[in-house]
């Protein structure tokens, strides 16, 4: 199978980080695409994904899966390892919500703030750009570390007590905000202390 | 178990669709909560749910489950009837992607409009709005519907040929554009056939 992504950017990150985890990096092949360059946008690209984004996974049968959870939900269910996404209903539930939470509240708020009020990917890129509702986004991810800080001092990870998708989809929030300048608010201890003990994950540091 | 929901409420609607499909909507509690009157912003409801809406599926051991991705996870794990998120891997993962494309292109752009370019549910509770970032989404739930009438065209359901959860999110996309009054594009056909179909399913107009 096939991953289509940019090294680097925080969704591709992703996936690279569930790969891993799951020891599977080397049974996929990483096909580079050009986002700076407008790839992603190119009527190739999107008869294979209409939304225009990565990564993308292609099946050896020409079946392609867009979007971070659709991945991650394919990739957890064909390899072995530890479960990315939970064995029983209960547990898949809470961390599907946890998992939400990181994306809509974090991940994607972090994306708004830098595509709708920074020069984002610069102007050939980004070609409507809302600048308030990037504002108030940055505001969403920052109330969202604040939230994750306080789930994080009652468990070692955000779904539980186990490394999860929910973790990988925080942690790669957290390095897009970091690159896009969205401060971890101060006294955050817990969220920092986890994003040091997931930063040093063989997944990640390896 | 007990469901916090506001009757009519589209996301509410989805998991009541969901529920009746596994033939299990007298197995569940049903608590309203008064949204027009704010009591999802209430600190006893964002005990159980700090994102504030509803639906929020609570568990008998105490555990809340909050978004509908997360409770129909939940719902189609523990009851009979036919999968509605998949059963082999491949297959959930392009029902989860189908689902992100309805959820985030349909009924997330036609809230976003709702409730950023309309008066949504009044000011009392519509405290901030962004109208730019809410007409925009307009575009983009009509963009989305055209792109559902193009599958809808080749398949019989959103995700393939059975009827899944994306199908769910789907209607009550729909459901909530006619309400907000964001028109189908005219000679979506398939589209439009569907949504009958879909409408005459006893799960819904049972």
């Amino acid at each position: 199978m096939k991953i289509y992504e940019t090294t680097g950017f925080p969704n591709p990150l992703r996936v690279r980080i569930a790969l891993a985890e799951k020891g599977a990096t080397n049974k996929v092949i990483f096909v580079p695409v050009d986002v700076m360059g407008g790839e992603h946008r190119t009527s190739a690209f999107k008869a294979k994904n209409p939304d225009a984004t990565v990564p993308l996974l292609e099946l050896d049968d020409g079946t392609c899966i867009a979007h971070c959870n659709a991945i991650t939900e394919y990739l957890d269910g064909i390899f072995d390892g530890p479960s990315l996404t939970g064995t029983s209903s209960k547990e898949r539930a809470v961390i599907a919500m946890m998992n939400i939470r990181a994306e809509s509240g974090l991940m994607n708020a972090v994306g708004a703030y830098f595509h709708h009020a920074t020069q984002g990917l610069g102007p050939d890129l980004e070609t409507w750009q809302c600048p308030d509702w990037g504002s108030k986004q940055k505001e969403v991810a920052q109330l969202t570390m604040t939230y994750l800080d306080g789930v994080l001092t009652e468990s070692d990870f955000v779904a539980g007590n186990r490394f999860t998708v929910a973790d990988i989809t925080a942690y790669a929030g957290l390095a897009f905000a970091e690159f896009a300048k969205v401060e971890i608010p101060e006294n955050l201890r817990a969220l920092r202390a986890w994003r040091d003990r997931v930063a040093a994950r063989p997944s990640i540091n390896g």
